[in-house]
């Protein structure tokens, strides 16, 4: 199973354009990773607060199908990839009754956070990438067969 | 029973102090009160996105006890009260694990969005004040029935 | 003079009603208090970055008598008093077009950061709380005196 | 001259890292979308507030070099070009002290509110996308010549 966070639309997410604040999107998709981290049994407290090892995103990019309004019950599906030693990837998708409203993606680079240089991802992070990755290949497989039968 | 809604504590709610940002903690409050709209059958796009009629809030108060770090689990409970025709307060209390973090309250004023002149509360908004107000009454007598025993 | 900082309002400020969310207000607020400390002589990232000493915001509250659009021109005046020798207020006034939009208060503790216990406010914060506290009350008795003659 | 806004970075712009948290900033580009918008003489209230056409965006990418401090002095360049008749892609650069932290890209497309139907891009906006254009093509023409002499 391809992980999966559920998450309502609040008011304080919108704009005065009556829908999701595009850059609160991407804060919605980082909710989903902190659940998903969470779920693989890591302390999410001592992870964020000031901690000696981060992961900060040195990439962003989204792109919209649908505007998100107030109330709407959002479905964010995560993949992370690992891409060297020291970086992974997180491609999400938000959907909406399961018509998909935005994708969007970031990329992480493991640092020492006192000198800010690059450092080898830790254990629980291998672990975290290595289950999803074998949870989402699993749910592909699985889709594949399906569409196939 | 009293209206209470669970809310994890995340990266984007916390501020460079390390714990979450003193404004945020309204708004994890006002995400408390949409939800208990839902729950009482109220069409949350329709009453926050565009709407004819609207409350807006014209007060609103909070202290902070203890700090509330990223990963934690807040349970907000919430009792609203009505104080006239057109206004409304809601009380609101954050706990974690049982001790209590922040109180705080929002006062809300019934207005014509387009003229914003006050107008009387609609029948649904009076509906959720009494649900939700005999509901913390009833779980305020049980309290006290079993402190007497 | 009393001390007032500049401030656009942005479209991230608001909200699906179309104008500034209740609890941004209170964000706008603490950036004319950065600003105050930071024309105090005060190093901002030293300040706020993961200091040993820490200021945190222990109780606020705020009237909003109208709303605030995108693009209006906000002018955020601040008068801080010293409450205790641990303890500090600051009262400010929002207003657009000399027209009051909203009034606040936020109640600060200085705190040690590791021990979160209680400390004596340190120097640069009585010199900031003194000479905005006689700027603000000699702006009083000017305006006094204008209104006598 | 190519069109920059200074924005010094707030506290609620940081996170429990101590830096600028990501998704604030593009908030912070988009900030200056609309300071260059007011300097084109476009009303920004009925711009971003219930307007009949929008202009939402429906890609964004940012790239973070350097993490941004409370404090930093920030300056964001900000280069619009027209993509077709609906759309045009702005793209921004955020230096601290004259060197890059972060770049970033939102693409826009016209929309009718109403329908949410694609339209042409209105006069105003024509000549924010030519008038800012021609600043940035007169910028590099210098620059190219400061280089060959």
């Amino acid at each position: 199973m391809i992980f999966t966070y559920q998450r309502t639309v609040r008011f304080p997410d919108t704009d005065a354009a009556g829908v999701v604040y595009f850059a609160n999107s991407l804060s919605i998709c980082h909710e989903a990773y902190e659940e998903s981290l969470r779920q693989s049994g890591i302390n999410i407290k001592t992870f964020f607060t000031h901690p000696s090892v981060a992961f900060p995103i040195v990439h962003a990019n989204v792109d919209f199908l649908r505007p998100m309004y107030c109330g709407d019950d959002l479905m964010i599906s995560l993949i992370p990839q690992k891409i060297s030693v020291d970086k992974f990837n997180i491609a999400y998708e938000i959907t909406v009754n399961e018509v998909m409203v935005a994708k969007a993606m970031t990329r992480h680079v493991c640092i020492d956070v006192n000198s800010r240089s690059k450092q080898e991802l830790p254990d629980e992070i291998i672990f975290w990438l290595e289950t999803n990755r074998r949870d989402a290949e699993g749910a592909e497989r699985r889709k594949s067969r399906e569409e196939i039968m």
